[in-house]
């Protein structure tokens, strides 16, 4: 339940998309990363809030507890502590799982491939967080999906918001995934949540209101550094401060235009520290009568300086910051374009098939072929030992094969090959 | 425990193996398919023999009983079961997982790849198989691994011969895994646990091991057809008309140089029922000193035609043949290979360090960077405000990037850019 094969037409395409990340992933120096499927529980448990109860554990038989890893950043944290490592921008792409409830319509699975890119080490501020941005920025460009925006935000800025409207700091990360809810949510049920559930003065609540459905650019960020509250707490001073940088940087990078800084943005996770984003498509398509995707966000990420620590038995700090693409998301977009177009993907490469038209000739056949193969050329023909011409002919078309090597009794007397172009039906000896 | 992480250089050797696997198996027409790692644990028991105790089992956490694939055969049959799908050539490379006693090593883990190619449908016999055997091997060939010898066998040759010496029908299959233990152990010990363990007489062992320690070619095959007790049986004549006919293939193909009938050859699996086969290297690169790898078979496999049938609600046969290659084994022999030729693999593919040999450049940095990978070039650059030029171009030197695109002041000045290869120390202004 909530896992699927992948039939050969869904891996071609997902290779295609895959293949587009990984080339960015790889244009910015990123190296590959595989670890296992199995984690130790200890190492997942405590990392995803409310997702722990997601988490696949396997049976106790004897040995190590295990669990079957949730995502690639605490992994990628993990590996970084246990190999002391303190410097990697790495990129992988891998399978998670969760026992969600599945969604299979909107592309929401139990199991599902993740693909992450991350940078760890110490820095200068913001260089390594913009290169993120910029990667997002290119991977949905490359992919042609459309009109899209990037939201950005950053956890100093929220965290000062909730301590200037008076919310204790115990509280900052559950308001967090409050907060996280407008982007589903009405700011109405947001509000009556922070009041009924998190226990907050109706007029902090509005106070939060204000500031958490700011959105901008550059402009918002001055503003708010004149903000005389937000001017005055420590921690919003130093997350505004971070974004002006980062907002230079992505102006020499020259892509502002597609980023938005949008105060409302939290994500869920416990783990971030800093920036985090999020990449949402502006216009989703849809074919009248058809149910909506709800794609919403197709990537996502931001910064976590304090994970690797975690798994440091001497505590030592790696600060990271990374973005995950949303595989999935897209693939069901690609998929549903794919349709609407009605283009039929090829799930071989294959390149000629090798023909006889007369009985007797398998001999020639495997002959051929196997000269074919030895020359690096994708070659097929079908295991009967005399298929009629036509048979063989309808095997091109339906698979899509461009070309015919026919050897008759006629070629094998004068020792050539009859090529045939299956579409157009020209032929040549050679 | 018996799992690891796959450093970079790791997985960039990993990958150029599995390119040369993967092309192979397109260039022979087939289409890729993935398979979830979760499988009904229903699926699984019951198709491994003595395996059944190394399947990682999921807790049960409501819904499912689930564990983990124990190879990519089982699944690839009930995906053609659940899919009704009579007719395909699919590779699949993924991992799969065995609760074994790790031998790192050796090669042996608990979590690791295997890389198959099946062909499945109602065919004229022997084709695909020997198709099966020329994939081995042209990429046992491909990989230049050293000399390599085929063994082949058939079951029902096997079976034939148990039958001959008086060994029940019942006692068959485990009479085939006592049998395929002597690659590991001498024919002493062999024949003491037939007649010990499986309690056959002395005679009807020494009678078995007098053909199960024949080998050689196509001569073989003839000699056998004329065994006064052999060509009186059903079951071996089958098997060697099979074995004929694949020979004449086979020579067809021009590879039957490599290929070995050898009558010792069991394979351990249930679920052969045809032709089986296995690769070995004759010879093991081995630094003096260094412990022997025991590498043995690097690649095998046979015809399973039962095993879809026991997928299907209706019992409806597919009748497959496949090929898995031993990725971990050649893995660690080409990683010892290397380690011996003292070659360093590049874990990053960056052609180009952008590169400021004064202060205050960081904006020219980042806008040089930006172009280049808006370009499609492969670019880093160091995520410091101002990183010293000698610091820079010992980057260049660890990490293997060739070039150096340098902007200084006087670069800005004149709109171009110093352009220096980082071996050569030549410089020229673009």
């Amino acid at each position: 339940q909530g896992t699927r094969d992948h039939h050969p037409a869904h891996v071609v395409l997902r290779d295609r998309l895959l293949a587009t990340a990984v080339a960015c992933f790889k244009r910015h120096g990123a190296a590959p990363l595989d670890t296992p499927v199995l984690e130790l529980r200890e190492t997942l448990v405590g990392q995803y809030g409310e997702g722990a109860k997601l988490i696949y554990e396997l049976q106790d038989q004897g040995g190590e507890l295990l669990a079957l890893r949730y995502d690639l950043t605490v992994p990628f944290a993990r590996y970084l502590a246990m190999n002391k490592v303190t410097n990697m921008k790495r990129y992988q792409v891998a399978k998670v799982y969760r026992r969600d409830n599945p969604a299979t319509t909107r592309g929401r699975y139990r199991e599902f491939y993740q693909c992450d890119f991350d940078i760890a080490g110490q820095f200068d501020p913001m260089i390594p967080d913009a290169e993120c941005l910029k990667v997002m920025h290119e991977i949905l460009s490359d992919l042609q999906l459309g009109d899209f925006i990037i939201k950005v935000n950053h956890r100093l800025v929220l965290n000062g918001v909730f301590a200037v409207c008076g919310v204790p700091e115990s509280k900052f990360i559950t308001m967090c995934s409050t907060v996280d809810k407008l982007d589903k949510m009405a700011w109405e049920e947001v509000r009556s949540e922070m009041v009924a559930e998190k226990e907050l003065s109706p007029e902090a609540a509005d106070h939060i209101g204000d500031y958490v459905r700011l959105q901008g650019g550059l402009e918002l960020i001055e503003q708010l550094l004149q903000d005389p509250k937000l001017s005055q707490n420590k921690l919003a001073k130093e997350g505004l401060g971070d974004m002006k940088l980062l907002f230079e940087y992505l102006t020499l990078f020259g892509i502002t235009g597609k980023i938005r800084f949008d105060l409302s943005l939290a994500r869920g996770l416990d783990y971030y520290t800093g920036v985090i984003y999020e990449a949402v498509l502006l216009q989703q398509e849809r074919q009248p009568g058809e149910e909506p995707l709800g794609v919403g966000s197709v990537a996502g990420g931001g910064r976590y300086d304090g994970l690797v620590g975690m798994f440091d038995p001497k505590g030592r700090r790696v600060p990271c910051v990374g973005v995950s693409i949303g595989i999935e998301r897209i693939f069901s977009i690609l998929q549903r374009r794919l349709q609407a177009s009605g283009e039929k993907i090829r799930v071989t490469e294959t390149q000629v098939l090798v023909v006889t038209p007369h009985r007797h000739l398998l001999p020639a056949r495997l002959k051929l072929i196997s000269e074919l193969w030895d020359s690096g050329i994708k070659a097929e023909m079908l295991y009967k030992k005399d298929p009629k011409l036509l048979k063989q002919l309808q095997y091109c078309e339906d698979t899509g094969i461009p070309l015919a090597a026919i050897v008759g009794e006629q070629e094998l007397a004068g020792g050539v090959v009859k090529l045939r172009d299956v579409r157009t039906r020209k032929e040549v000896r050679m």
